[in-house]
């Protein structure tokens, strides 16, 4: 099985995908754009890439690219994020994915107070502009050790710091889901979002998640990304979704697919 | 008048400022939490910063810091953004902020398609770097004239690109208010959003924004930031509030104040 990822080698969402299919052949992509499309048409078996972060929220890119696609969610992964500071210790520079930069803020001003946090595209590139350079940067343990980096501090970031990861691919798998996930552009006015979300509450769909991404076509209009708990084929989500349907624009179902909790 | 703002200069931010209150001394911050610090703690007089774009969505910092100050969002700005790549025709990098990046994504495909994206904290840093490595950027016309870089395209933006941007200060300004904001956290339980979202609806109120946020806190929780029409001394806007209000385990009004377009 080939599955494309958001690389490159060593990044969280590489780790996480090794863990989670140790079988697995992993294909790196330059980005989660790109890892869809080499999904969707049919150059690799499945998509693996970060949904949201519980400390920095969603991953636009993915939501964006959720949007677009006919691939559905098949499974989604939350991983705790264990964050490193890594390289040289008199660094005028620490390289790190914003989101890893954000979360280790804290840990940088105190112990790193006259170095400037850079952004890098991913944690990995962060380690090997950190070893080419000379400087430090913000990672994880592997991909420090991989670019034989001196850890600097261990844990450097908030302690309720986890990522959620989706597999993308043609089919989803509703029948042992727990969770299921809609893309919604809704009328634009009074009470629209509160119509929409009345037959979820009367059915008694608890929401997981809720975001809205601006609707490229027209200025300030909304996509709203909704997950809830249960699969699309328990009939109470069913029927709630059939009403919510009505009361939308555009409904399109993400999929509806297991949550696993990986332990390490 | 002394107010602080997302730096450096010929950033957006600051040209929209200068464009606002010409009479003003802009003071730069290099972030948006040090620019509200700076106005909370009476070194300037308000803070000016970037609140979120019709492309690429909310700016996670100002949403963080709204959360945290006691400042009121006292005047919002809406003004189209102009981008131009500018610099070194040959260039291997063009710099950028990451929403200028996304935002020019086509055009760079198109006209530089050797040249690798690389992402810098602000559009007018992305001209610095680009003059000093002769390298390329994306950025206003201004920065670019302001670092001698020859203009390589107009307008390599969507159209619709506007940015939002918000005065905070202590006092706002219910009496010509055309707009309301808040942020609030709601209980952890099914149709939460949609019992909150009620008395709105019900005394047709129009949300103009929704958005969600990581409350830090605990893991998959969520801040909700809402943008409705009118002034919260409109009695339809202060009984759905009120009512709104206890609904919520916590609802804090963020301002209500006027909004106003900027023609260039």
């Amino acid at each position: 099985m080939r599955i494309a990822y958001l690389g490159p080698t060593h990044s969280f969402t590489h780790e996480t995908l090794t863990l989670l299919y140790p079988e697995a052949e992993p294909v790196p992509a330059p980005s989660i754009r790109e890892a869809v499309r080499l999904a969707e048409e049919g150059e690799v078996d499945k998509a693996f890439i970060p949904l949201e972060n519980s400390f920095n929220g969603p991953v636009h890119e993915t939501l964006d690219a959720l949007a677009e696609t006919m691939l559905h969610i098949s499974l989604c992964v939350e991983r705790r994020i264990r964050l490193v500071a890594a390289g040289n210790p008199k660094a005028d520079k620490v390289y790190g994915h914003p989101h890893a930069l954000a979360a280790a803020s804290k840990w940088i001003e105190e112990h790193m107070p006259d170095a400037t946090p850079v952004p890098a595209p991913s944690t990995s590139l962060a380690a090997q502009l950190a070893a080419r350079e000379n400087q430090a940067c913000i990672c994880s343990r592997k991909a420090a050790e991989a670019n034989n980096l001196e850890i600097l501090g261990e844990d450097v970031g908030p302690k309720d710091n986890y990522t959620r990861f989706i597999l993308l691919e043609w089919r989803d798998n509703p029948r042992e889901a727990d969770r299921t996930a809609l893309v919604a552009i809704l009328p634009d006015k009074p009470g629209a979002l509160y119509r929409f979300l009345e037959p979820l509450a009367r059915h008694n769909v608890n929401l997981t998640m809720i975001y809205s991404r601006p609707a490229r076509t027209t200025p300030w209009r909304y996509l709203f990304y909704l997950e809830m708990e249960g699969s699309r084929t328990n009939p109470a989500i069913a029927d709630a979704l059939k009403e919510a349907r009505t009361r939308s624009l555009m409904l399109k179902i993400l999929g509806s697919y297991p949550l696993k909790q990986l332990k390490h």
